[in-house]
């Protein structure tokens, strides 16, 4: 299994996926064509042609999954697969409606295909979408995403701002309200950040900036970019299990 | 029907409610005992003694309804009730899971109990969970809320923060997002404000900060504290009804 998930798809003053251009090149590495997932935003043609003009760069034709006649049959024949950011609970009921769960992690896991996701496309790879930062604008059937990784990530991971008046809980706190309801470790993915899965080993990569490891009855652990976190793909995950 | 409807519950050098303790105090008149809903908190003995402890100053026994046997019941009889913020999906799932959301809104609007929400308590009030801040957590069955008023609230509104270099979506672009997938307005209540419902009269409380109405295809209103808001409980709302 090749997994590219990236926390972010887009870095200040650079322009859309630019920040991560090497080793996005490194993962589709003999890809000519990639089936592009726009659902989580609601241009579908035009998130597609902003793919299809960074891909270029690359050598890469863009198909967006919403042209395909059958998009399980896409899927299933797809040489590679790119789900973009937005809004992950629009983009999980997308899914779930055209069978495209199962369909993609198929692909991934049996087929080989390589799996990029940015941001909502990085929940997608997670066992369930319950450590999405988004706003759950619509219902999808089931929180179950595609499970290419049996832990969860928070993309667009903020550490506390001490200077913030805002009574809102910090993006901690929300991780430790997960972590009282799932005993399910979280990778908390600063912007800037990525992490490539290839089999069984995971490592992370990006900036200096790294990411956070949050574990239920666990202090926090820090990792920096070149970590091996492969340790993260046998450790239990238990949702729905009280922990406190 | 009477409802109170906080943005927040803590504001920033003020004790837990005391910067509502006069609205509180008006919306509560002739209350002796409150039925208190600490589900959105894992520690529910820890939250009802928060409540009571500030409830006690107003000269008002509390209940946490999860000491009662039959929680129905207690929702049935109760003077008045307060659910607290915490996590809005841990809330809906525990009302749910008790068959709570219509005993309580049964309460309030056939039995005149005055309610009170804060936060996720506020988001409760809505039609649906669809416009909260909080992390999916944990599932429930539906994002079916207790509809005592007709539109959506987003409560901590936050405007943008035109130095943030964090490339997550603003408060106002996810507002937009659920703005393309449901056509139904939503009240960003920023902190320190307040929503208070009298029949059919809606009426803005707070500090001067005020609230922002968002509304699917047009620019967004601001309004202040004393703003006539009764004509929000008279428009439609039509959920997922694509608007773009």
């Amino acid at each position: 299994m090749k997994l590219l998930l990236l926390s972010n798809s887009s870095a200040p003053g650079r322009e859309y996926l630019d920040h991560a251009r090497e080793v996005i090149a490194d993962h589709l590495t003999g890809v000519s064509e990639l089936l592009f997932v726009p659902y989580a935003l609601a241009d579908h043609d035009g998130y597609t042609a902003k793919v299809a003009a960074f891909m270029d760069g690359l050598g890469i034709r863009v198909r967006g999954i919403h042209t395909a006649d059958d998009p399980r049959a896409a899927a299933g024949e797809a040489q590679a697969v790119f789900i973009g950011g937005g809004n992950s609970f629009r983009l999980l009921k997308s899914l779930q409606e055209r069978g495209l769960t199962e369909a993609i992690a198929h692909r991934v896991t049996e087929g080989g295909a390589p799996y990029m996701g940015s941001s909502a496309g990085t929940n997608m790879a997670c066992p369930t979408l319950r450590t999405t930062n988004d706003m759950p604008i619509v219902q999808p059937a089931s929180f179950d995403s595609l499970g290419l990784v049996p832990f969860q990530i928070n993309p667009h991971y903020l550490d506390p701002d001490p200077a913030s008046a805002h009574m809102g809980e910090t993006r901690e706190e929300r991780l430790a309200q997960f972590l009282e309801e799932n005993d399910v470790p979280v990778l908390g993915l600063r912007e800037g950040t990525w992490l490539r899965r290839t089999g069984g080993t995971l490592e992370l990569g990006g900036i200096a900036a790294g990411a956070r490891l949050f574990t239920a009855g666990a202090e926090a652990v820090e990792y920096a970019p070149g970590a091996d976190l492969s340790h993260l793909l046998t450790l239990p995950a238990r949702f729905d299990h009280r922990t406190v």
